[in-house]
């Protein structure tokens, strides 16, 4: 295979990365989050968020810190809303569930949520023979790569406020979103505009981890004791620390991310230039375009991705995935090689 | 502060992990546990195991490894049987109730089970009113030092098949045990005699990761799904691949134990000289001295060490940790500032 | 208030009962469902099941057999499939996840399942990422009236078969669906073609209880462990056995669900000769005409109902239930209510 | 066998809760705890109480009620702390660790907690490594007849509420307790100095439903999801009302709690005329006589009762139970029979 589009954790992560833990290997320091670089990391994200208030943990992936998160603050009657799309309710193998906790799902064509679709979530009849409704999980960017806007965060915030919901995001891809053409929110709006939210490391130019921050003051009572719980809390938590460590220093997780957003436009514009549409108007590092079946299947012998869903007269959505690590040629010469077979197979 | 012999997870990693860690950084790997690394530590597990039946799962770390384990092969009224000084039961939060288990406690005096302690949890009368044990939980070496011997393994073994039981080895410590004075079991034996277990890399020379090893072929199936869902599913599984292909090549890992244990025995030995007495009889790399409170006092200037527990006569146990980077000097250093205080003190 | 037709709960229960119940009142029995009176009420089940092999347990109401079977049935990452309108998914109060389970939906215009709308459930892709179904719920009669044919449960219970999938039926008004004009099948049937049912009492004569029938053999080991659990094991369990002891002696639980039926029906011919039409097609005791706004709420100042949905140009459907206990000349006086303020309201 | 002394659920219920059935038993009633009979009782344990603003809800039993509640009030990672007698130790199958919560057990000679047996597991180091404890669960009378002073209870609630503790008493049997010899407790008081406590109807002339009783007004807000998610709200709630509506009624369930322990105790002032000495100091309706072996193997011959433990010389004690229903004939008889084998077997 010359090279695969399939996700954006093929790779490991940014050297800076493994230059600074090979440099302070031996140094001892404190286990389970009290290291110093743990300290620093969360000095950075406070000064990012603008609010010195927030708590910060890191946690080793997003399906954990889903699942603590969710399962800290949801009484065992309360459910979470998502869109149907959302990674909770397809690719968490039931994680939230286990927790004891419904998912309330709601269709969305562009896997964002807005008030409107989740009213009639709230409010249900005949009160306790349903689930409550207590918190609203949003991915940004999405799963399908689309990014909420200031406006549509700034209402949905407000309509949670009134609404006694809690607003969570899952961030596995902010810095895709915060670096996305079309994006206008920064992460301190984000810690303005939410309760909770997570912000990745793994798919953003780091190795492993994921910083959950409760921007929500009320929230921040005894947290640890959830993360010990579902057995996030690591002994040498110095290598989370890493991460955030390094890839805030300068902003180099948002240049990183906008290398991977640039590279999935790109292609995204020669594709449309050769005349294919696609299944979701994608602002960030994936990308589904609609392709004929033989194309693809010529592809697939020298490029890895993902066969996403049938469409209408032989065609297909494929998902390509460009990540921090993307070299402009291989985009290049893919593309060369969808335009060549484009040609040749018409 | 001089040293801290307060734990074994104080510094990071070997640096044969960073140094491949940053060779192979920008190899596109597979996601989620099939990364080449990972197959190359499945295979060096099989090997030390002499079983090639064996499955192999790399998790992040040991409570999540016990509560995966756990929560997959218990049924919901189904109980583990642990020692009262079990790590499940003492130091986890409430992992394993939080997947709706019991854990039965026996007391024991070196933290080890042997059959005749167990032997009143089963068959408990009225059925059904009770729980009803499944799991037989032990640690090697256990969390107060000590190890078993293959006679006592054995016996306990031959005691769960006879009983319908599951035996479960937490391993955090393993390399320690398999390489401490007094041991005569191997990898293989342990992997002949228990049900499932786990190999610890974080306190043995690794930076993250525990490998659990489903040595009964019946539990096999689908424990992909577990791990998933208790978000332990890591994108890039390559990070803790790397950190068993490393230590598993040439036994580095059993080295590296044997040196913390070597350097935990080296301060027993002189403490024993200086007339000091232990709480337990650890053969591994934590000893529980039991020393003067005011040398404690004085020692806590320069040292970091736990203090485990208050003792008659103005004497506390304080618990001294050594690990595969403890330099022999420090060790020599220590002993030396607790001789002169002796001296000084008496 | 002249009557309520809000539920089929708002009388006590059919007179032998309490006859029973006082005759026997003071004969000591053993607790926990060992007593005369339940081994009464299995023997007369398995009689109607025409299994011997069966395995009965009586418990208090429907959603805790539900959460009993389903919590005891389903791999922590296994999911249930069920209808939209399913009662596990709409009027437990997340009792099903509560157990950690996900209940996954299908939509269905008239409340059944069938083996295409399954179909796409099973074998997603890809593998452990997402929860892996492993029981088939459906209601008979189901949540909005309607009932299985012979020729529909045979599909399913084929396709079950086939996928590896449980087939569970609540049967909170299993006795009305199986009186239902249009039925064709048999307890026995049921049985035979289902791995779990229950069959209600509450909804069909009885003051409390529900037979929980695991008629799949390889389910019934230890099952009483799982009720005890839940908290379902009663130690009077004579009042449970007394209700299914007196209601299938001489078929009297289905004679009572047949006037329940009767007593709708005769409502929903007379409703349909004054021109209404109907919210689903149902056969049994409960049914939903839409009717003006206006005759509703004239109505509503004499008669208990619900209003069900609101629908388009004026009207709303209600829905009317009725029961064993439901007097002829209450259906009668009620629709002559109906008659007389159509009339005068056109 | 002449007579059951084994349990004190072997009869029915009063003879007026079965009138009372009977007599309403066509009156259409709210469903869900919404009728008539439960308002009745609600306000009569709400007059017992001498506190209108507790909160009142009927479950069917104690393993439910117990369950409800401390699945209600603990977050994920608080535990309860109960002896280890206690009933949801030993006797609830893991009711309450399957709703994800540890019980921390304390040893206790009389099967009653004290402030100073409590202390050490509270401020447990290290903070988030182990469970929180939050809820001191006590039984009144305990699980081996004996009962809590005033002062006792005093105290107990002083300590809880100092360390941020609820205090929740589980009275299955709380009707002898407050009619034993020696009670100096009022329901009042009980509602004065416990935050949450249950009433239990089934063991004190009633034929199912126990009456939790949220006396902590912080506590009560959407309490009724958490029984429905429970599975334990029942549609014909008349049937738990009635139990307490006519139980309450002049005193009537403490004039029959007054029969029990008077029969008990008579029994045991007989045993000890005889020379036996009893395992426990029971007030209240169980005792625990220690009888020779030999004597035990007659008396089973003829009466059910549990044999408890096996005692030094070949001795066992054995539990005797007496109930509201137990007529005086039957207890001398068998008092009779014990001093004539005791003679004979001499």
């Amino acid at each position: 295979m010359l090279y695969s589009f399939t996700n954006d954790y093929s790779e490991g992560c940014h050297p800076n990365i493994l230059q600074r833990l090979t440099e302070t290997n031996l140094t001892q320091q404190a286990g389970y989050g009290n290291d110093a670089f743990t300290l620093e990391s969360v000095a950075a994200i406070k000064q990012l968020c603008q609010r010195p208030e927030v708590d910060v943990h890191l946690v080793a992936g997003g399906t954990l810190a889903n699942l603590i998160v969710l399962g800290a603050f949801l009484k065992t009657y309360e459910s979470v809303i998502a869109a149907e799309t959302g990674h909770i309710n397809q690719h968490e193998a039931g994680a939230i569930e286990a927790t004891g906790h419904k998912i309330e799902t709601v269709a969305t064509p562009d896997g964002k949520l807005r008030p409107e679709a989740i009213r009639p979530l709230i409010n249900k009849f005949p009160e306790y023979h349903t689930v409550k409704p207590r918190i609203v999980y949003i991915s940004n960017s999405t799963e399908i790569g689309t990014i909420y806007t200031k406006r549509e965060l700034e209402e949905l915030s407000e309509f949670c406020r009134q609404n006694n919901l809690l607003l969570y995001m899952d961030g596995a891809r902010m810095a895709m979103a915060l670096t996305a053409q079309g994006n206008d929110l920064t992460l301190a709006d984000i810690a303005a505009l939410t309760d909770i939210f997570y912000l990745g490391a793994t798919k953003c130019g780091g190795l492993i981890g994921e910083a959950i921050v409760l921007a929500n003051v009320s929230l921040q009572k005894d947290f640890k004791y959830y993360i010990k719980q579902r057995g996030a809390l690591m002994a040498k938590g110095r290598l989370f620390g890493m991460q955030f460590a390094e890839l805030l220093r300068d902003n180099l997780m948002f240049e990183l991310a906008g290398h991977a957003n640039a590279m999935a436009q790109r292609m995204a514009s020669q594709l449309q230039r050769l005349g294919y549409s696609f299944l979701t108007q994608s602002q960030t590092n994936q990308i589904f375009p609609i392709l004929p079946d033989a194309l693809i299947t010529e592809l697939s012998k020298k490029y890895g991705f993902f066969v996403w869903r049938k469409m209408p007269e032989g065609t297909s959505a494929i998902r390509l995935i460009t990540s921090w690590a993307t070299p402009q040629e291989q985009v290049d010469q893919f593309l060369q090689e969808v335009t060549d077979l484009s040609e040749r197979l018409k």
